[in-house]
């Protein structure tokens, strides 16, 4: 989808377009987590649902699904989201969202290599704003978000259709 | 971009895709509030930046913006952004941005309109969730948003870039 995406890093971190083989392994990780454990649903084979949403995402070229792999191993997953708005002249905005990082691999820093990668790829995307909705049910989310330079300046809302 | 997007309603109102020569009018929306003001630039002819954000928006078809016609004049707008994630075993969900009603048609319920068909038009589209990050400094969207069934229940970030 894109050709710039990947980086490499004395060969032990890259962040790469995720594949459909990759699917799994974002699965498990989004699944891994006390409020994802609620919502997904981890088996072999995948329900469709998720290999569809791969799809969409896939050929959409304001949509793209990173991994981060750690010699190797898919280890963090993120997707972006390019939207062109009218608001602030029109200016385009990057948002966050599905962001889990392994659970055994935690405080190595790889959430904010993938964050590193995101506002990079956003700027070189041409958005003049980064922003995500985090639950409140996540503190140390919250705080990690906040020492990377995001300011809870909104309220995040959200309805069930 | 569709053809299901407009209603009737009595003929009195309307909703239905913006057009390029709907701009001028958007963009008042958006500067005529204490917010807008500081970051829009309403003047003739508009500068570029909104056209080619218009156009990137109508040739989208995951995004869509939408204006409210009162007896044939522009009186509200809204856009909003469908979007497939992997989370929520591969839900899509909507994004809304962009809302404004026009300071002189307050208080007739024509937010609620735009919201009314925003939540039907997700709906539609196979959305699970209609989402917005609203400002803290505007508590009476807040009301606003909680009266027609959204939770706050997430935190509303953002980095600029």
């Amino acid at each position: 989808m894109n050709q710039r995406i990947g980086y490499p890093d004395g060969e032990t971190v890259r962040i790469r377009t995720a594949t459909l083989g990759d699917l799994p392994d974002i699965v498990r990780m989004l699944a891994d987590d006390p409020l994802g454990a609620t919502r997904e649903q981890y088996r072999s084979p995948l329900p469709d649902t998720y290999v569809a949403a791969f799809s969409a995402i896939d050929g959409d070229p304001n949509n793209e699904l990173v991994v981060l792999e750690l010699l190797g191993a898919v280890k963090g997953v993120l997707q972006l989201t390019f939207i062109p708005h009218i608001t602030h002249q029109g200016g385009w905005r990057a948002l966050v969202e599905g962001v889990r990082v392994d659970s055994g691999s935690r405080s190595l820093g790889l959430g904010r290599r993938m964050f590193d990668w995101a506002i990079e790829r956003s700027r070189e995307r041409g958005c003049h704003l980064l922003q995500l909705t985090t639950d409140k049910a996540r503190p140390e989310a919250l705080r990690f978000y906040e020492d990377l330079g995001f300011v809870a300046s909104h309220e995040g809302m959200k309805l069930r259709l």
